[in-house]
């Protein structure tokens, strides 16, 4: 299974990180491939904890930033496009979206997720920005109603439920 | 001045269709570059008025419907990449986003152009999806309040404002 | 029409110089739209005498300069995307591909025209790279000969072989 | 460290195939990750042999066949863009390329590794089009000089050069 992980791209809050680090123990133990966008911000907490946890993790890298110094153990893919060319790259890979909240970048992942009628898991109360995001879509994102974003508190009930491995994606045509 | 529109793919009802119209012409003697997503739907409606008004017009097709049949006066570019990919494109290529009204699409290009920091006018109560992300985003979309999009009504009015050509894109370098 | 031109990134020699305004004055014509890489080297040359001609202008601009300065007259879209990724963009959009000569970027654009099964016709005797790129391929890059590629000392026979219109590109399916 | 393979996207002779197999198997002991871009034809005996070897194998796939089936060890990277534009970030993606010999695609795989400045390690007398190409181009691919293309008959001698490790990519600025 990959999952996809949309994350801040700055520096997180003491508790998030915690949040983070926690998804991350929590669904280690069925073995996720991770993929994310970069080792930055809460980004990079998440991939360090996949690395102690023994995942395999797969950065996706926008062109700004390919350059950037990373850990042995994990495989950065180089997009040659920029920011938001490369989430649409790392939403479209994964089987799932899970959410560690975020601003605008982390947003546009969940929406992309949506429009490709992946299966969306996403932290709330994070203090972040998506936390906005949360109460102004609390199921869908249009009348379409492609899938419903699942929203959770704890972490750890989304490795849960992700490792369960019952979710499906829907497929879509419009755009 | 290029001019990136954000529209639905889908049909566009009756009073929509008139809005997108009018915005069209109120902005045409200003002869701004037209650019869209593709020919159906209120992206359509669009098209058929900017050449209506001897408007440029370039589109930049995804590749899950790059050959469809397009009035020989549009200039089609093939972005050889799928729907949201394509979004990216258009909308860096704009001096600014107009959106008319849509769904997730018409959302996530609203987004991306808030990301890129250009200047977002957005047509209100259409009856569509976008109408409930304005009121969930009145002016930002995360805390780094990179640009307020600015939300109308009046099609005309946002056709003036782009005309009188003040407004700025902001450099961003966050992803 | 949409012609998308392959040439040079360095300042070319006076007489490669001519002879690609030959081509562009010689194609003008038949109106159709000319499609480049970038507004340097070769391909200034280009995009300046196509401007003169009144010919309608779009650039495929790569991220790395994407922020140049530019004739008001050009359409830019700004792939977002690296060098190579751009020269698919272009490639892809064209009806056909015309080589002024160049190096190994122009050789990929020849080969991506190729691949894609699109019309291809190269200009020779330009003292550059391509030069030797003909006598290595002088009819098909690969054993499925996809399609033939037409090699041409003089601009002004490719200027009427395309506006006589009776090229057509071939389905590909391979990759 | 990375390679980047391209191979044939079609099925192999006994030979050839053979000599893909000793290549993934003489690599092996230096647990390099491999990059391809697709599971059919040359790619998926490379694939094969690296995961009966215990190398991790990412794919990276262009739309038109994103949803082949794959064995459950390898990681698929849905790039959401066409066989070429796939290429780019197959080629940008790796430390050096390795070409196992084939069509226009394996030899536009060979023009962007050189355009990028990467190492370029490719078996010739494999009865492929790509044997022209290394006639063609004995040592470099345009006048830039940018890379030596290193041709080998022998499978063995590429991995042990790729091995010891001493290559390197060479920075470039044009396109």
């Amino acid at each position: 299974m990959i999952i996809s992980v949309a994350a801040h791209s700055e520096e997180p809050s003491r508790e998030i990180a915690e949040k983070a680090r926690s998804f991350v123990r929590k669904v280690s133990p069925c073995n996720p491939t991770l993929l994310l966008g970069g080792y930055w911000g809460l980004m990079k907490t998440v991939v360090d904890e996949a690395i102690k946890q023994g995942l395999t993790v797969v950065l996706i890298l926008p062109i700004e930033r390919e350059n950037i110094d990373l850990p042995a153990q994990v495989i950065p893919i180089r997009s040659g496009c920029e920011f938001r060319c490369r989430s649409v790259i790392l939403v479209r890979s994964g089987d799932v979206l899970v959410s560690l909240g975020g601003g605008v970048g982390t947003e546009i992942e969940i929406m992309l997720a949506y429009a490709m009628g992946k299966p969306i898991y996403a932290i709330t109360e994070t203090g972040l920005s998506t936390d906005h995001f949360a109460r102004a879509f609390p199921e869908y994102i249009d009348d379409r109603r492609v899938v419903k974003i699942r929203y959770f508190n704890d972490p750890g009930e989304v490795a849960e439920e992700i490792c369960r491995g019952n979710m499906k994606s829907v497929e879509t045509r419009f755009g």
